[in-house]
């Protein structure tokens, strides 16, 4: 099946977004994973001297992309910005303009920073919520998100709450979070993962899960609700398990896909199973988009040393689920 | 060196601790790591019955269980007891004994019912408190605990709290606490470890340890004055450390044990590393004492299927500190 070519943004260019392209595209261009870079060119022209590779190759379209990818970078030229932040942001909005237009399949994001999107005005939390504010007009089929979900390492974990405090987060957590962040997690699978009926698994929050309420109530008094609704709609899912002994490999094996009550309790696991390869997919946004698993990388980059392995895994993802969307549909 | 051989506890004997204690005197009966268990017989010779290895031998004292170890399992015999409960009890009063009395030189204690303990009348949290009240009169050098410390996979990882529901654990933590468990680990890893100076790092609570705080205030408010105290004694400590990034095997590599401030930020990734083969250190008693990081599984106890890998890196720990201390006394 051909797909239209995958939407690369550049990220901030004064971090390892450009050499990533770069190095992603020597190791994808052989294959199936056929990706274009909405960019002003001259940070990837850089970038292609610093690694002694082929001058990337301005096109016009997916049709020219698809034919220069296995001889040269294709990229989509976008004028030059004034500050790195503002060029950041025009990446972005070009490589969500072209999934939108059907000139590309899916949004692969290089790192930003958000101290200076922030700086610069931007007004919102992160990439995530720029990207579902671009497509919120959009329709989709099943539950909309956002919800982050981390893949590495044999294991997928996504997020009830993400960037707030755990105080917070603790303190926040309700039933419909948990039920809602479940429905993305589970028509997401089922879209994008081809898996008929995917089989999900709920943490506890607290130690052992709880053990019954003597180290703690929420297990009782927010999981267990969320669970018995979620089982009365047929959703196959396991839990409250003990955190502590949900993620090692035979555990991971019995499941599709872990949902997580707070960031660290989902990030740890992955990435400490692999660092260098995971992979953030956000889930239930109307178009598909995945990214790297590290952010700009300010102090190495330029050097010519960033590891690819996330942005290449980043890539390899988006063109699966690409493909089984299109399978589906 | 000929240390006093390591006095293990039966643990519960429903569940999966008679079967561990053989299984684990087969794969170290050749090895230096001799032991010694404490314990009413029965049990062990029916584990060793279902497994078809020899019958264990009854010995009276230490220099007869090194006789024996290479041929039997060595058993100082107990009274039979009423109830599981207290059978396991008094097995840990029994190992604790001669561990005070030198005729052992480290107890590794086998899993317990908590729910069991508790229903006959015991007064402590766990195995770990009964601990310290059977040794609190000896004198120890070092800082005091008990802190618990995982090790597996590579990563050592210790707790400033264990047992109690996160959101306690969050809203109790203070500087002090972080500097007293750095205190007791970092003599621990001195004394026991052979680590003439331990290298350190403590986690962030938050987020991205809290990202100057805009992700939560703890790793200013708390743990800020914790480091800048420790450190002005001149521990050798980093952080604090974005929780999900510092776990991987290059960071992990550059300490040697991680100060975690609640218990699944400390267990989920040793667990996730190395679920069969962790081992439970206690650290801060006057006595050295290792255990497996598994529960009584008493749904596979008496099948002759539990893994003893857990049980035998404790001996193996337990014997290897040992070792350490005599050699700095």
């Amino acid at each position: 099946m051909i797909c239209a070519p995958l939407a690369l943004t550049l990220g901030d260019p004064a971090g390892v977004g450009p050499e990533l392209c770069l190095k992603a595209w020597r190791a994808l261009r052989d294959e199936d994973a056929c990706f274009v870079v909405y960019s002003d060119p001259a940070p990837l022209l850089a970038a292609a001297q610093l690694l002694d590779l082929p001058r990337p190759e301005l096109v016009k379209d997916a049709d020219e992309a698809r034919r220069v990818f296995s001889n040269f970078l294709p990229v989509i030229a976008l004028e030059a910005c004034e500050t790195e932040a503002e060029a950041a942001v025009r990446s972005i909005e070009a490589a969500v303009k072209a999934v939108r237009a059907g000139e590309a399949s899916a949004v692969v994001t290089n790192p930003v920073s958000k101290a200076r999107l922030y700086d610069t005005g931007f007004k919102f939390p992160g990439h995530t919520e720029f990207l579902a504010h671009l497509t919120e007009d959009l329709p989709m089929h099943g539950a909309r998100g956002p919800v982050m979900m981390l893949s590495g390492g044999g294991l997928r974990t996504a997020l009830v709450s993400i960037h707030i405090p755990i105080l917070t987060a603790i303190q926040s957590l309700t039933s419909d979070a948990v039920v809602h962040t479940t429905h993305v997690v589970r028509d997401a699978l089922k879209r994008d993962f081809a898996l008929a009926e995917p089989r999900l698994a709920l943490a506890g929050l607290n130690p052992h899960a709880g053990e019954d309420g003597a180290l703690g109530h929420e297990e009782i008094d927010i999981l267990a609700p969320a669970l018995d609704q979620l089982r009365a709609e047929g959703v196959d899912i396991v839990g409250p398990l003990p955190p502590d002994t949900m993620f090692h490999e035979e555990a991971r094996a019995q499941y599709d896909a872990a949902i997580c009550l707070y960031h660290d309790q989902g990030l740890i696991p992955v990435k400490t199973l692999d660092f260098h390869g995971g992979v953030n997919i956000t889930l239930g946004l109307p178009i598909i988009r995945t990214s790297p698993d590290h952010g700009t990388a300010f102090d190495i980059a330029g050097k010519g040393i960033a590891r690819p392995d996330s942005l290449i895994a980043a890539l390899r993802q988006a063109d699966q689920m690409t493909r089984n969307r299109e399978a589906a549909s």
